[in-house]
């Protein structure tokens, strides 16, 4: 087999791990948590079906793939809790490394190619990156919303925190922070949401 | 909310249930069978990273999000094994109805958009079709094969069963279908894929 494919399929058999990567969203019915490859199925999916809610016109085929790719790294640097303080001092320096070494398994040129898609992803600066943003904030928050809000009761999240993640999908989609901020509100009512 | 928004999201709730619909490919590592959802990820990263072995010149978002959605129909109709010759009678029947139902959540222009672009995939008549195909059976084939062939025999299947599905491999990428013939081969070698 030659070196490039050899190379191309060891990173397609690495990234299978990444289906072992819990988060703190039960997936629909809570039955148990979701992993990060299904959620950033879910995402790529929704960002396809919610394009025209992007404030800005984006290439959606960059979307998508951004969505598919951008948790990769917590294969080794493992999920950081949306509202965990602690894990979010580190997070940055974790994920670095795990970056260098899972995309090194690519072919250089492709190596290239996602890490640049990957940290324009983390960098919120073109509007592909904010689009995906809002999917990765809207997709848990429609679970957790289905679920009863329970996932947000479990680990006492406050509305404020919630309100602080959300006011980024604002970036990517005025029309989606609607439903979230909907959806927030809803929630602290129930008691869902604690609001100190 | 307004209707279509309304829609879109239900649409978004009902595809979570792919997470549930269990395969019959352990992830790597062996531990679990992989779901409908991660094999489906798992599947549009590998078409975008190994695209330039598709024997026709492809537009690759679209194969993506037909990776993405081509197993939505399992939610009610279950997986069929490639090998299970009973399930394969009545699977277009059962597919038929899922389809139907499933995609009609969704407002009419991506209901048709949808159902089209399912269709597609399962018609095997464009190169979009038929590369994603290729990534239907490849990424279960080096599943398997890095799990030592344990699925193939646990199931008994036969390496001329393997062969009839990935002879389809072939119309997507020779190029793929040559390391498909490769771990076919090593696998009848370690008796992992009977002869007869």
């Amino acid at each position: 087999m030659d070196e490039r494919l050899k190379k191309q399929l060891e990173f397609s058999l690495e990234i299978d791990k990444e289906k072992n990567v819990l988060r703190r969203t039960h997936i629909t019915g809570g039955g148990r948590y979701e992993n990060d490859a299904e959620h950033a199925w879910h995402m790529a999916i929704m960002a396809y079906l919610l394009k025209e809610y992007s404030n800005e016109e984006v290439n959606i085929a960059k979307v998508m793939l951004m969505c598919l790719i951008h948790d990769i790294v917590e294969i080794d640097a493992g999920d950081t809790y949306a509202y965990d303080a602690e894990g979010l001092k580190t997070q940055k320096e974790r994920e670095d490394r795990a970056k260098a070494r899972i995309f090194s398994l690519l072919p250089e040129d492709q190596k290239t190619e996602m890490t640049a898609l990957f940290d324009e992803f983390e960098e919120y600066k073109t509007a592909e990156s904010r689009f995906a943003h809002a999917m990765d904030n809207i997709q848990p928050l429609i679970l957790n919303n289905y679920n009863g809000g329970d996932d947000w009761k479990e680990h006492e999240v406050s509305a404020d925190a919630v309100y602080k993640r959300q006011n980024k999908t604002r970036l990517g989609s005025e029309k989606l922070f609607e439903i979230a901020d909907l959806i927030i509100k809803e929630n602290i009512k129930k008691g869902k949401l604690s609001e100190e």
